[in-house]
């Protein structure tokens, strides 16, 4: 108990996930009051006894990412001034990750500020899930655990027949990625070479890799809109791959009309992970979704434990 | 131009106001890029040079607080690190502004975290109106101009018949600026007297001072969602005041049906300045609003030109 | 033992009440040698071991408050130096806690300037009384616990026969603390209506509330020279209040003459804690005097042993 | 001359690069003694008045890595306590770029290592080149300014018949680079794959998209051992490729035996820059060095005059 | 006027010396209101616009050392938060610059804790005079100008018969001090051997060198209390030197019965600096105070002006 | 084991010390890998857990002096990422220790620099012996065990034969180290007067104490190059001291041809100290090493149970 008792807290941004790791690491979520007020300001209250305690804070910054980040950043000064012995932000999801450099010149680097925010309001600590640059990790002087959750998409995929498969990469951005995949499993790599065509838009100019009479697989960190793996794939079936086509990523974020996009018939399976909240009205039959609940309990009671979190990382 | 060239820029919380100050101030906007991706995150791109500029951002942080927040630290991300000489952040209302203190234990203090964020990011310098509390100023170790649209209001009310009027603050944590405005009109003043029922809760016990026959004017820094200040209305019609009750605050958030509220029949005149942006169809006919751009471009106008902004403060 | 041993230390403002806050904790004063050398410069040297050690060292910034404040952070830079674990400030008056705003322009905020001091000389923890303004509070970035004194005022006056008896406010400024008493008291309110007078005098113009034949109470902060106050007991007695004038403050400052003002035959009595050390050529034969060391010891022992502060809280 | 006068001051490490980027800004280097003490300590000191003036040090960090980076940190602390009025550290090569993340846990970050150092130190602005994660920029909160030299590679490409060229990454970490080449050039492109059989090494195990008959021109960012270069040249031409191969890195360290290893018959042409400085004895027949003079010249230029210097990056 | 106006302010501990700075760089001093409240607490109230402008504060912090401090450190945040351009805090002598080590182990750094007060404050440039040990310049990360008075003393001894004369060092510690005015004095030099009896005191054990017939001028950095040095002069005229002893230091102190320690017969000449303000009735027949107006007002005028300070330097 | 395992790392300065430390320890070195890559890069990795752990990294930085800081440097950053509970950094010779003031003007300060980085990347606690300056323990503000190996010295020499002996400072800077010598040991003190011929050399210009028929022994704290000590010794014997002269000094730099300027018939004995590893290559037959394994085993012991170390220190 060299670190306190250990509590875990939830903000509003992924319920079931918090609920499920505090479960699975033998105890309930603590007792905190998050409303948001009439004119829009997010109220915090913490309403149990956090002193002394080694604290874990639950929250993916999904959407509405500046509401949860907020939630988080004031949850963890609340903690902090009610003498929390050391607070680690579980983050599974890190909003802004995508805007980690300045692409255009006069740009933030939001997810730079995010960073300078959280070590500023007192977070001893980080857990990272899959973040879209690992220079990321540069970003915080603080210590991070940098979890993957690939390897659970992995050991899905391995299940199924990959005889005649190919892993295919949306992008030159996505190539290693991919990469790690093809490795893993063992099977080809492709990817698709696109020509920008404004600061941001950009367009498909052509396939690297050979596709014929393969069951392509599109890999990818994030689902967002769903618009640009969507476009993949009809690419990557024009190219001649077999109709039974896969996508599998990390974090689905879902926005806008994804699901739409994501529910058709030339797509056999979406693969995702939970460290975003799919509410049901955003699932669609072709969803499998796998948990990383047992992955970050184990982490926290690591950490917690002070045993080595190591054999948990995924290179990258 | 000893500071650089002066730009002004908008985030979108109150482009109205921001575009009058920069009128004033015989420049227009800069130009800069805000938009909400799909998955919420909100996206900047100053579109001008800034190198070597001295640089205001205009942006009150009234609903929706948080994302307005969040543009305002991104735009000044961008900005310094696109190279601006000096950069205000002028906020003519500061959310959060009553989440100054840990008022029941284990809070956050909110203000607080907001402040350290903007130091974080690199503002110079901040330009505020009227805040909650005073003290507040402490939480910077930057310069503060502390402005006060208070005498905007007061030389409003100046010019009707106050002969019978009395000031009355709608409760003791608003005696002290009841107090200025009675000093400064020359009028009387009352208070109302509450009695706490919960955490977030209170009762009016009482009224202290004469209100019978007298116009009664009730002041507050903030309206929100008008409940408080309608309840005092109530309890100061029925204590025997005259029929013809004002209403007057600085800041009108008119958070959720305070327009509906405030529009009734009882209440003579409400009036408020634009701090915050107030749209059309929150306005009701008994609604004055008193620009504070002339306050905001003079103010501006000193800072750039190193002349003495002293002028310009109200004593708190 | 989890924070390591327990150690009280004390500078020289308060030995008393920090020797009674030790015994009741069971344990006796850390040596500490603080000493003026002939050129006016501050000596300390901490005699025994405090390595790893839980400390707190008691020391209200009262008068003289610049050698009391220097004494404060030259022992607790010796002891952080000296490798104490965690270094506690309980400082039950906080001197400059009036300056904690700029009210004129050009001024400094003292207070922060003080907090700033003592978290740079890397204080872990402050434990407070009855701060003047509850922002003040967002100051410090580090835990603090705000105590209060009140309700020991407010246990002692409720022994007492309230049953015509009144709460008066010096001034607007303190109407929301005179309400507290009045709602935990259950009597009713009055205060005093001020005019300013120039930038550091005012003038009484009115008294709000009804006082006649009612036993009045005038409650403050603070009482410094003790002029306002009894400034203000004048006009309360003018105004028809009964002769059974009492006083009530927690910090007993007594700079001055005030403790010849204070002892006249129209003060019944004059209550205050042992917040500031009031040597004995300084009391009065009406002066009643409460020790908050019983608080202090209780904050400290469960800070000490992680258990929950909060029942210790005033609402402020 | 709003930012005083500016002062080109140089380390030892590419001595003949800041006497040229001088030169092309009408000046000289200013003067400053370096020399290493008999126990091999870092002596500086800087011999002429650089008060109120605006400081450029030319220093990239390259072998002897951390010599190089001590003298750039003392060159720009005497500089800082000397009065400089801005100091930029114009850092060609920026030496531990590729350590800018924990790659197998446990290490450290040796970039971000390298980042806060500068930034301790007191620089006020960073003028670098074609860093190796762009990311990178994040670990700074201070202004930089992104340079490429990519451009200057490609121009002088353009000049070169291309018509049946292929540009080849040497593996899927550097795809998106390769793809700025093709997509600029309007040629193809190809990758290798590759599988790690270690910590620290890998084995290539495919390409992707088509060779043969092609003319490759493989890049990199950066050419240390050309161990892994020429590697690839042999995968290359095995893989059916024209004999007249081409190299193309913006950095060449040219560490250990590079040199022997890349003049050799099967090589057409080594393009480098002189981000860091070629000594005579490491230069190649078929090497071609495209300085970055002119580049730096024009960027400091701009930045010492408060124009933009948006124009001279490279999306990337 | 690239740094704006320049304004001289002074706190109340050495007027005189500030006003003559100001007279030679022919100002006057800037108006600011420092006074003692009744509760001993330093009120500053800065009266003149300094927006802009470039400011120096002369402070020696002589005694009451806390309290010229603390008024040091409040003008300055007064002057930041009133947007002074830059802010240059010149103390001629630095209080507790003796407190710079821990000699014995669980002492403050007090001359530390001081220089991070001033740092935290916002002092952007330091002017000292004769720090007690040299390396206490690495206290500070922000520009410090070490200027010396010893110069100033050196010079009027060279206008005196020193054919005979030796310089004495009272103790081991200011060998290197005195060696300096034996080597620009062309004089030879003996030093005084003392054994540590207890922590704070020591005896004379022995002399070394030769004095016998010869002049003795006893140098040191600071008269405090006297103790020290005469006791020094009782042993250098025992050991034979001739009865014409001079005293010679820079910072005059004069603490306790100092003055009557130094107005001795045995005692020709004391030669002391204005560093700090020596009040008539300290001051005796045989002293001799030289002003080191001019040196500051010299120095101030070239930070002003961005020149060179260099030439003011005495090699330490 | 409050503050977790104990665990022992080296860097490559000294591993001999740091191993025999760990044994006396009873444990060995942790595991880490270093090594430098081709282009000079050094490249750290922690190769075993050290989550919780209470850890001590020996490394004087001593030559090559950068290439040991920035070895020390990422170790460091390495255990603080893989989340080391307390880091001390245990340096037995800080190299640039002599650069730790300004002494001619427009210098770094490499000692504070070199403080500021091992601040900045983490390090909780640094345990040092014989700084040249004191006052250097001021440039950290985090604690620091300042240990001295010259009583190791000193319990060596009074097994001699002292009867005729003299200690010789080989400067007035070295007088108060020698003063220190000749109390404890019970001796004369003698010591050389020099003037400065340049900025960095000087010339013996006398010598004060009586040094004929006496045997001397001079005493520094560093031996560089030995050229200083050794020009010394040739002016003590040319002063009539006897043939038997001894040398000693903490830190055995030995730089360029040292040893054999120190391996020369009238020098008896060279004596200094393994802070600074002495490879076989180095050693003279006239030279004896002194092992402060010891002396660093027993302060690790005591910090790391949380017991005094007062014991162990020297004044100074």
């Amino acid at each position: 108990m060299v670190n306190g008792d250990l509590k875990i807290f939830s903000g509003m941004a992924n319920n079931p996930l918090a609920a499920e790791i505090a479960a699975q690491l033998g105890t309930g979520l603590g007792e905190v009051s998050i409303r948001e007020a009439p004119d829009s300001e997010t109220l915090v209250m913490v309403k149990e006894s956090v002193r002394g305690c080694d604290v874990y804070v639950v929250q993916p910054t999904s959407a509405p990412v500046n509401d949860n980040l907020m939630q988080l950043l004031f949850i963890v000064d609340a903690l902090r001034r009610a003498s929390a012995k050391r607070i680690t932000a579980v983050i599974p999801y890190f909003g802004y990750s995508r805007q980690e450099r300045m692409a255009h010149g006069r740009e933030p680097i939001s997810a730079k500020v995010v960073a300078d925010m959280l070590q500023a309001v007192g977070v001893d600590r980080i857990i990272l899930t899959d973040i879209h640059a690992p220079a990321m990790q540069g970003f915080f002087n603080i210590p991070l655990e940098t979890l993957s959750a690939v390897p659970l998409i992995i050991d899905y995929l391995r299940q199924q027949d990959l005889s005649d498969s190919v892993i295919v990469a949306p992008d030159v951005g996505r190539a290693k990625l991919a990469e790690q995949y093809a490795e893993r499993l063992g099977v080809p790599l492709a990817l698709i070479h696109k020509a920008r065509e404004s600061a941001t838009t950009s367009r498909i100019v052509g396939m690297i890799g050979d596709l014929r009479g393969r069951s392509p697989i599109i890999i990818d960190d994030i689902i967002s809109t769903g618009g640009t793996i969507v476009e993949t794939a009809h690419a990557v079936l024009n190219a001649g791959a077999r109709q039974n086509l896969r996508l599998a990523a990390v974090h689905g974020l879902l926005a806008g009309s994804a699901s739409e996009r994501l529910d058709q018939d030339f797509i056999q399976e979406v693969i995702l992970t939970d460290t975003v909240h799919i509410p049901a009205d955003k699932r669609t039959p072709n969803m499998t979704t796998l948990s990383v609940a047992q992955l970050f309990s184990e982490a926290i009671h690591r950490v917690h434990n002070e045993n080595s979190v190591s054999g948990l990382y995924l290179l990258t």
